[in-house]
């Protein structure tokens, strides 16, 4: 069978909400700087009501991902809840317009849009505040088995390992895909993704996943290690290929015994680290469907990364493909 | 009796809803490019679906203006409606947060927040489609008489001279501020608004306004003349100081016989000219409450329409106060 779509992705539906902020700011409201957490409707409402003047670009880790490997010529399916309501609409309508299939009924009850207050500090890193919202509705009632099916790879992402309902639904996508001989990629997305469910991650990657994204400290965070040689002879021992970003560091790839080291992208300048996981994420993926080498999928990634980080919102403003194209054919 | 506020602004209330596009899009919706038309929501819905990802930035003429006065260390305050609604608090959060007094209680029912659909062309053309919603929904009842005699200027935008309700509020805040002796300023906003309501707009600067803001293809229309100079001749005749924009060429200032010219303050890039004379009216009047010379007041308002035309988004980003003190001390 043909498959209809390269990817299908299951994530959260996130609309991020990002603000400019300064260290101090951070201290004062008690957010460790770099870090992501979640936080509940009340402490969505404080924050929102102590930060500054925002932007709303639409985000969720998979939904970037998939959207910019539709930005370089991929066909990609996402699967995510967001609510009835305006900002809803907002994430409905940009990843629609990236070219993604987007299909998940929006709920009508229970909680509003999920979102992501993102502060960026002056060297660019980002400190995200994530209120889910209706992003753990998402159950398995929401999955087509055969739009499942039907695609290359399943890609999930590990921050919606936490709400059970999703987990559910993302155990099941497996299976499907499984029994249909597809691809199964897995993103650690988070250090605190990886402490609070470190014996489910680590046997998705001996049992059900091929491939696996990461970057070194959820790596070294998976197996309790500060040694990333410790961690990649561990990773190395399950079948799956693994890709390691470090971020100015570059790449790491490991497959089969083999490990290939691929250098950063220079990036015209660093605005807004949010996203740089996802794109290269994205572009790896893409350049995959598109039977490119494992060190040409890193960079293709890396390209990727580089573009996201250059302005403010975690979705490619640039003509990815035609970057790719000036730079590797 | 000490001024509370700077200036009390009275405008629409909306959410720019901003994306890139190519003429060919514009062509292909029959949408004149560079214009700012009115659609119904029948239209905002349709267009919306058609155009590409998003950003949604807070925006509207007046209330950008009183966020770049904000930044230049006035106080300003706010009067224009949105609805009870997502869209609505993210008006009201990025408009407080930006340091401008907003009280004006939204609508619980009717129409939703109004948005303003950009388009952008890779020359950083704007292309403005607005659906008002809410706005139109202001009346005198939101009027609260002591803030407008309490403050320094009231300033008034020409796009909401047209729904009936708040075109009722402006006109009884100009005779609260001129009962009090304080300073009506006017911005003509836009072609369509002038030819719409010319004999209004005529009137208002013969009688009611000390201050006008224009630029030079609605001061022409305003008298109905190709030539500037017969304009300026024109509009000289009234007592009201004439601030005259340029885009590239810079502004014009007419008070009293006297006629000056400031040259425009090279952007560093022209990445999407929105908000360019919402900030320079911005930039004028902050410097007027200074008390700095005329020829000051246009240079700041060039150096803040300047820094919003080098980003997305008509409000500013970077410090304003900062700027202006590098460059004029």
């Amino acid at each position: 069978m043909t498959a209809r779509h390269h990817v299908l992705a299951i994530g959260n539906a996130l609309v991020d909400v990002i603000t400019t902020t300064t260290p101090e700011f951070l201290g004062d409201h008690g957010i460790a700087k770099g870090s992501m957490r979640l936080i509940p409707s009340e402490e969505a409402e404080s924050l929102y009501a102590a930060m500054g003047p925002a932007r709303e670009i639409s985000g969720g880790s998979a939904a970037n991902t998939v959207a910019g490997m539709a930005a370089l010529g991929a066909r990609p399916a996402f699967v995510g809840r967001v609510a009835d309501d305006q900002l809803g609409r907002v994430f409905a309508h940009d990843i629609r317009a990236a070219g993604v299939d987007f299909t998940t009924a929006p709920s009508t009850e229970g909680n509003s849009t999920g979102r992501c207050l993102i502060l960026v500090t002056p060297d660019g890193d980002r400190t995200m505040n994530t209120y889910l919202g209706a992003c753990q509705e998402l159950s398995e009632a929401d999955l087509d088995a055969d739009a499942v099916a039907g695609a290359e790879i399943l890609y999930l992402e590990g921050y919606l390992w936490d709400p059970p309902a999703p987990r559910a639904a993302m155990k099941k996508a497996i299976a499907v895909a499984r029994a249909h001989g597809r691809k199964v990629a897995f993103t650690l997305s988070d250090v605190f993704c990886v402490e609070g469910y470190r014996a489910d991650f680590q046997e998705l990657l001996a049992s059900h996943v091929d491939l696996v994204f990461g970057n070194e400290h959820e790596v070294c965070a998976l197996y309790q290690t500060k040694s990333l040689d410790e961690a990649m002879a561990e990773i190395a021992r399950h079948a799956c290929t693994a890709v390691i970003t470090r971020s100015a560091a570059g790449a790491i790839v490991l497959e089969g015994g083999r490990r290939h080291v691929i250098a950063a992208e220079p990036a015209a300048r660093v605005l807004d680290t949010t996203g740089a996981g996802d794109l290269f994420a994205g572009g790896f993926m893409a350049a995959m469907t598109q039977g490119r080498s494992l060190p040409d999928c890193a960079r293709v990634g890396c390209i990727a990364a580089a573009e996201v980080i250059s302005h403010y919102g975690a979705r490619p403003e640039a003509d990815l493909k035609a970057l790719i194209k000036a730079k590797l054919g």
